[in-house]
């Protein structure tokens, strides 16, 4: 049995504002939850229709109905938890780092986690209008990446001014990024999905690129998350030569 | 006015059978309806909100409400066409060919027909099992994308036995993609979400390719998606060095 009062407090997770006042969030199914307590993460309630999960008094056994009403999903996995938001630890100035300015999509935003957790980039650095790591969407599409991967919500603007590190942005009239030796450490900063790069992030990039365009001259231009994969690329092979 | 019959039918249109059956498709809103028309391809029929937008006996001006009825949108947006899908050009036997073993996720796909438009590959073979390009889904991420690419739904098996051109294949197991030289003149078979390249295919791999890990070894794979970006990026800049 789940109480309503429960049912309310987990439902109310959707939200940022409860996640963010609560210090929790929501996973859902075995692979994501095994994967993130895998990686360390804290439970602080579990719900499963499988009785043999149910090993400690944070544990519930539920039927298939009560599950459906407190997860996100269309059609509920077999278990629910909530989980601790981990601590946030204090940015690293080495190394390579993602700063995201303002991405919106939680499927955008998920990729790039698995695309850092991928190449090796310890840390992702957002802008405070950036989608939240912790909804739903973007927990259920990154599963372990998302506790591999440190990321910070920040005034970006800031962060970025107090660098000393090579900063890259990608832009139509870049420098043709395969003519380019990209750094291991360093920035690169990837704009919203409409706008691109906000003017004032623009006036601190140090080293504009661009991936050139092979097509039509009418072709929308590269997807953020597709973007992100092909630059992470171009650093890391220069590892691999 | 729209009629109930007519309603019916535009709304059948999402399922892939009755746009197989009646070789039509739905786009929607005037940026996805004017880049279609753009590259030719002719419309049905035609419903808005907009009253000048009504030009002839094929031209249809709605409601907002009466749009919502025939839209596969969650919220319409001001307009919806029905297009005639465009004749298939015979398949090429030059240049670059991307070719999908059943791939289902229609973000994905949509995806990778951007990328072939952004790399200037003009040909997108796909298993008779890989996701309809002309599901609402992915004519709306498209956009005008799809009419560039030319999307053939074959037996791949009897395609690659029939080329003489390298197939590359991304394996786990493959060389290193960032040591290699790889061909302009080309087919780059690219798997299944959960499974892969399905067995009878990968026989006919010439060449294994890698995209190394740098990250943690518990990283999930690359999605399909972000790989084909990464591949069709490292054929491309050897033609710009």
């Amino acid at each position: 049995m789940i109480s309503k009062s429960k049912i309310k407090s987990i439902t109310s997770l959707k939200q940022k504002k409860y996640r963010e006042k609560h210090g929790l969030f929501v996973g859902e199914g075995p692979k994501v939850i095994s994967e993130l307590k895998q990686e360390g993460l804290e439970i602080h309630s579990f719900f499963s229709v499988n009785e043999e999960e149910f090993i400690n008094e944070n544990h519930f056994h539920v039927t298939q109905a009560e599950l459906q009403k407190i997860s996100f999903l269309k059609t509920a996995n077999t278990s629910v938890a909530v989980f601790k938001m981990p601590e946030v630890k204090p940015v690293n100035n080495k190394g390579l780092t993602i700063v995201l300015d303002a991405v919106r999509d939680p499927g955008n935003l998920g990729t790039i986690i698995r695309l850092c957790d991928w190449f090796g980039v310890k840390q992702l650095i957002c802008s405070t209008d950036t989608t939240d790591c912790y909804n739903p969407k973007v927990v259920q599409a990154t599963m372990g990446s998302l506790a591999r991967v440190a990321i910070h919500y920040v005034d970006i603007e800031n962060y970025l001014k107090a660098s000393s590190l090579p900063i890259y942005g990608a832009f139509m009239d870049g420098e043709n990024v395969y003519r380019q030796k990209l750094q291991q450490d360093a920035i690169i900063v990837m704009g919203n999905e409409a706008n691109g790069v906000s003017e004032s992030i623009e006036k601190l990039i140090t080293e504009k690129i661009a991936i050139p365009q092979f097509g039509n001259q009418r072709t929308e231009s590269l997807n953020v998350a597709t973007a992100t994969a092909i630059l992470l690329s171009e650093v890391r092979r220069f590892t691999e030569m």
